[in-house]
């Protein structure tokens, strides 16, 4: 078997370079009941990437017992990226870095789910390149800028316009949307009961569960 | 049900701020079926880490359908950590990555092992204290330099004494080895196969399996 011999390899070869035989996807797709693919919701603040994100994570373990695991700015920005700022370098690097990690998650064998405006094209084109075809989905949560800044959140918008964040994405940053995502979920006209609804629906269309 | 209103919380509350519910560590250990746990290899280049921690994975998925991530070298040098190099400040942030990766795959519920020489006890302190109590298990890969030098499976001492390979641990820069570590294991007194039982016993009996 696969994985015995992998035990002995390893375990006789202290020292001795051997090519060390990992577990694989394959085994890890079998364990869990599906293979992996990361979930990139982008788009404007306040748009309903992490509500969305997070109520998907939570159908997707209740109902399918899936190995999941969300990013977001509340996990990576205060640990893995808290050295960086907001400047477009670091915007960069941040991205960067949170693609790497998804790639570290998706080798783990997980469904991955990363919410991050990701304002710019290059930086997520980068990430998509990281995964092998049908491995990266790149989900558009599109809602009016308007919209947006009504719901405010964390009101941001309010001090973006107060002139006390700079380089506030949507006011004086720009967001380039995606040209050919796999899915767009519009949050204004949609409930997100609906929206997460169609995101179920890509992923099993897509076979993530016959493995 | 908890997880339930996280659904009903989240699929309602888009733009409104709410406190979102997330799946929480049970959560993810009843899935699993074991508790997650961070098993830090540090110990000389040569000591045996990659292979003892490669075994060590491939047993907890084979005996114990385990959820587990084995992060080392090959997998971050080429990706998260590729603009780094070897200064001690680059070592540091490294290992200070590292650790916050190995905190991500911590929260997402998986026995995260993680091989990597990791010279320095303060950044290994500094690790440590990302994890609660019992969640994370300092194993020194104990092995005479002697040893490690004379398997030498990358070539790599060979190059440090050749002047080839600057800040080598060991030759001109030093290894501080812990100093409670929850497990050592002589990798130059005992076979692999043995390490890996003493690394297997002290999670069980730490309780990993009982959830």
């Amino acid at each position: 078997m696969e994985t015995s011999d992998s035990v002995t390899a390893a375990g006789s070869a202290i020292g001795s370079s051997p090519a060390l035989r990992r577990l694989s996807l394959a085994d890890r797709a079998r364990l869990n009941g599906h293979v992996p693919a990361v979930l990139w919701f982008t788009g404007l603040s306040g748009s309903g990437k992490s509500t969305l994100a997070n109520a998907l994570e939570v159908r997707l373990h209740q109902q399918y017992a899936a190995h999941t695991f969300l990013l977001d700015g509340d996990v990576v920005r205060t640990g893995l990226n808290k050295d960086l700022g907001f400047s477009p370098e670091a915007r960069t690097e941040n991205i960067r870095r949170i693609g790497e990690v998804a790639r570290l998650f998706y080798e783990a064998g997980l469904i991955t789910l990363v919410a991050f405006i990701s304002p710019f094209r290059a930086d997520r084109d980068r990430v998509r390149a990281l995964f092998p075809p049908g491995g990266f989905f790149e989900i558009y949560v599109n809602c009016p800028l308007e919209v947006c800044e009504q719901r405010d959140p964390k009101r941001l918008y309010q001090r973006a316009r107060a002139g006390e964040v700079a380089a506030f994405t949507g006011i004086d940053s720009p967001y380039e949307p995606p040209r050919r995502p796999e899915l767009t979920l519009d949050t204004a006209g949609t409930t997100p009961e609906a929206c997460v609804g169609q995101a179920l629906a890509l992923l099993v269309q897509a076979g993530l569960f016959k493995a």
